[in-house]
């Protein structure tokens, strides 16, 4: 890697973790060459526009969640193993890749749908490789016996992302001490509605 | 109600429908103002900070919820009928009172997670208070026999916003088509969940 492109990842870097605090329609050229401590027409050579920026934040911050939560879970067994990895993975990527403000994609969500443009189409794209991604991951846990015949992999994936969206909302907004508790429970019971009765 | 009650309540409620659109961080008086065609100083007579505007806008907005939401909920019988009419009209209220930009709740619950201040404050105790009345309508289904007893509550609250959460997701940021339809296969999958097995 050349040296000007290892300075375009770690301004990206840096972009992710400011976007996940101030949000993606937050994020500035400006306030990005603030926080780095760079010059904003510096900053301009990177990025010709806000939107090149944003693109390019989530394309980040899509790498560093398959660093974090896609990666490890492919490494675990199919079928429950592996749907639990992502899962637990899913919930504590805003930490294990030290994002102040929590998962980057569920603040952009919010931010972006009422708007459109190169950003929430980049968004859209994610969330639905990462649905897929999950759908696949169910798909194992029927072929491997785990979860019963008639599942419908894309429900559960949407089902998943409910107990996600809850976590976010109850551990970031509402500060609620069992949120963690709270979406362990949601979880074991959509495992358990699914799961194959013990022949 | 004296003309300057009724004037003061109607920029509220088109308070509620811009910051459906824009955000409640993008909510402010000079746009509140482009918007109604009124000067900024007519409506700094009304609303002495953004701050200020803010937290009468929800309060606004929870007048509105609870007209569309909680009142013809309490007005069916309790339990089942009228869980499932408080699932439903929360699910619609966004169109139901014409907010282009859906669930201000919602949609401020993520702007807001990372904020300090009065906005805040008013945010989670409307959450709360919906999150309270959640928990008690589920109350009835147990007392009157439709739900199991060692049904928890809040933790069925807690499932019936992330139900609600994938919905406003899968609704407006990916514009599934199926988005009503999987909501709705959530829902019934969790009354079934708890439902007390028939005598």
């Amino acid at each position: 890697m050349r040296k000007g492109e290892l300075t375009h990842q770690a301004i990206l870097q840096r972009a992710v973790r400011l976007a996940s605090r101030v949000g993606l329609e937050g994020l500035s050229i400006g306030g990005l060459a603030e926080d780095l401590g760079l010059s904003k027409s510096g900053l301009f050579a990177h990025f010709e526009s806000k939107a090149v920026l944003q693109v390019e934040t989530l394309e980040e911050a899509s790498r560093i969640f398959t660093e974090h939560v896609v990666r490890p879970a492919l490494a675990r067994p199919r079928g429950e193993p592996r749907l639990r990895a992502a899962f637990e993975n899913w919930l504590h990527w805003g930490k294990a890749a030290a994002l102040e403000g929590g998962c980057l994609f569920m603040a952009a969500s919010a931010e972006l749908d009422d708007r459109e443009g190169p950003a929430r189409e980049r968004l859209v794209q994610s969330e639905r490789d990462w649905m897929d991604a999950l759908a696949t991951i169910v798909r194992t846990c029927v072929s491997e016996g785990h979860f019963r015949a008639d599942t419908d992999p894309e429900q559960v994936a949407h089902d998943l992302y409910g107990i996600a969206l809850a976590y976010h909302h109850a551990a970031r907004l509402m500060r609620d001490p069992r949120a963690e508790e709270r979406a362990s429970r949601a979880f074991e019971a959509l495992l358990a509605a699914h799961r194959r009765a013990a022949a």
